[in-house]
């Protein structure tokens, strides 16, 4: 391969993302200049933050640029380097984006170790979702044990760590999760309680029936029809960790009333809870290590299982993305870059 | 006087009370029983939560019944003992409802000192609303000197307590109240830096223009139109500590459309925002003692100033409550029951 490919954002979408608002470029591979180095990427991560990019609506983080490289973690190996601390076939984690090549000045970019048996778990479970489910859930949710904890999107690269840190808390867990084969995965593989299939015409129902004494940690990543079914069912002193609403971002403008807002502060009022949002290295990136150890020592005890959803080429990042705002990914989506 | 005076719920209210909904009866002065007190109410406190206890929807606290006495803060004498922890003439605070005479087992009943300057400061600054204040702005709303804290009802029994702290810790202090004669008083005598009409037309505007840098800290009482107000000004990482939402006691169903609740929920994620309901007694009540040390300290170094609206007469509770609920009074209001 004697050229960089790149996918960069042809257009902002309009609702949901299509194939035309992504463009695949060729350019010649960069060269680094002193102090610099050439990272070549083997694993892309996407994940559903990257939704808000594409927009330009007031966010957290600015937005990716029209005809820029969408931007994204990645594990790559350095391929060039002009800076004394990085050698030729260091494996690293960085933020390339979603592009073959990427130049970097070493800043933001931590080499992994050379042995790691699975670098992509750097993406995952080790990496920006795992840390997002260990902060979001013991921070901001505060488990006890014998809570019952709710987790939306169960079987994805946030929930499925959620709800596995809450039951080696003593917790009950019930997972919420779209259709039959990603339930089962989440009981009988992460040994979540019960799970719901946020598809069945009586979710709603069955939540209900699932939380005989309330909720009193829901792990937020979802909104839209899976917090309605949870809001009733809310116990005093409940906490609410916000880490995504994926059901809203391809949100064209507010669904028709009645307006609930005050509603929902109402209920937050009665029922003493505490709402957060979070931005997990905004808010917590001193943290890391603490977390690093932590899921460490779980992973190596097998206290801890993680799934990943793997795809390759970097030209079906469009699509893998596209899919994964609907839930068609199964566990943590992840391009394999570099074949 | 030879009877005791009651004032029972006749009926729950629809929408905003009536003086229908309240009626007062007239019985003979209870005999209290072995251990018990007899109480003669001296002050008798209002308090808007006491709208949520009028009616039978679900909350935080079990409904008043039918033909029941209404409840509330008070401060007593003790007229007639049989409990050996209690002698005729102590002064207390207790929660002896809205009536004449109430009799107590003693239980949640504290003496008062003798030599109190002023009981019915139990009753605001160093009571509940006091208590309010202080830890939801302290332990939920965590200000930082040089913050921009926003404060609704800013002249009401909470937010005037609010904002003084605010004032203390370093705060830039913006109120919010209904009229100039309580903007005067918050700016003039309180000492916060700003205060803006709720009712003039450009309201919003004019938050936002006192507001360039953003909203830190937003102390929420209110609801309804003053938080739509606060909502977009948010900036990151904010606190919401929500006491009340006075503006919504009195709905009957939810407002029209859109639904705004997804657009909440979007902006505490984005913007990394904490809204916490919290109940005083319940969340804090093992705080107390750190609260009324600190309170007492910054009253007798007159760091800490407070208004009373004080109205004649039992019989005259209904009305001042309603009016309550309307913005009419001005400080905290209490009843004085025994002339």
């Amino acid at each position: 391969m004697s050229m960089n490919r790149q996918i960069v954002l042809n257009s902002r979408p309009v609702g949901a993302p299509t194939p035309a608002d992504f463009r695949l470029i060729e350019s010649a591979i960069p060269t680094p200049a002193a102090g610099e180095i050439l990272l070549r990427t083997t694993y892309l991560s996407l994940d559903p933050y990257m939704r808000g990019r594409m927009s330009d609506a007031p966010s957290y983080a600015p937005p990716v640029a029209l005809n820029d490289v969408m931007v994204g973690g990645t594990i790559a190996r350095v391929a060039a380097s002009n800076n004394p601390q990085f050698k030729v076939g260091d494996l690293v984690l960085s933020y390339s984006g979603w592009q073959d090549y990427a130049i970097s000045n070493g800043e933001g970019v931590n080499i992994l170790p050379a042995d790691m048996a699975q670098p992509s778990m750097a993406l995952g479970v080790l990496g920006m979702p795992g840390f997002t489910a260990y902060m979001g859930l013991l921070d901001i949710g505060q488990p006890k044990a014998g809570d019952t904890v709710v987790v939306a999107a169960a079987s994805g690269a946030v929930g499925a760590i959620v709800g596995q840190i809450a039951k080696l808390k003593g917790c009950r867990v019930i997972g919420i999760a779209g259709g039959k084969d990603k339930c089962d995965y989440v009981t009988n593989e992460l040994g979540f309680d019960l799970c719901i299939d946020r598809k069945d015409p009586d979710f709603a129902a069955q939540l209900a029936a699932a939380c005989p004494t309330g909720i009193d940690v829901y792990f937020e990543s979802v909104g839209g029809a899976v917090f309605d079914a949870v809001l009733p069912l809310l116990n005093v002193g409940a906490r609410i960790p916000v880490c995504g609403l994926i059901a809203h971002y391809n949100d064209q403008q507010l669904p028709a009333g009645p307006d609930r807002l005050g509603l929902l502060m109402g209920t937050l009022l009665k029922k003493r809870i505490k709402m957060q949002g979070f931005i997990i290295f905004d808010d917590y990136g001193h943290r890391y290590g603490e977390f690093f150890s932590a899921m460490s020592q779980w992973l190596s005890e097998g206290k801890i299982k993680f799934k990943e959803d793997l795809v390759q080429g970097l030209e079906n990042a469009p699509e893998a993305f596209m899919g994964l705002l609907e839930g068609k990914n199964f566990g943590k989506l992840i391009v394999r870059v570099e074949q």
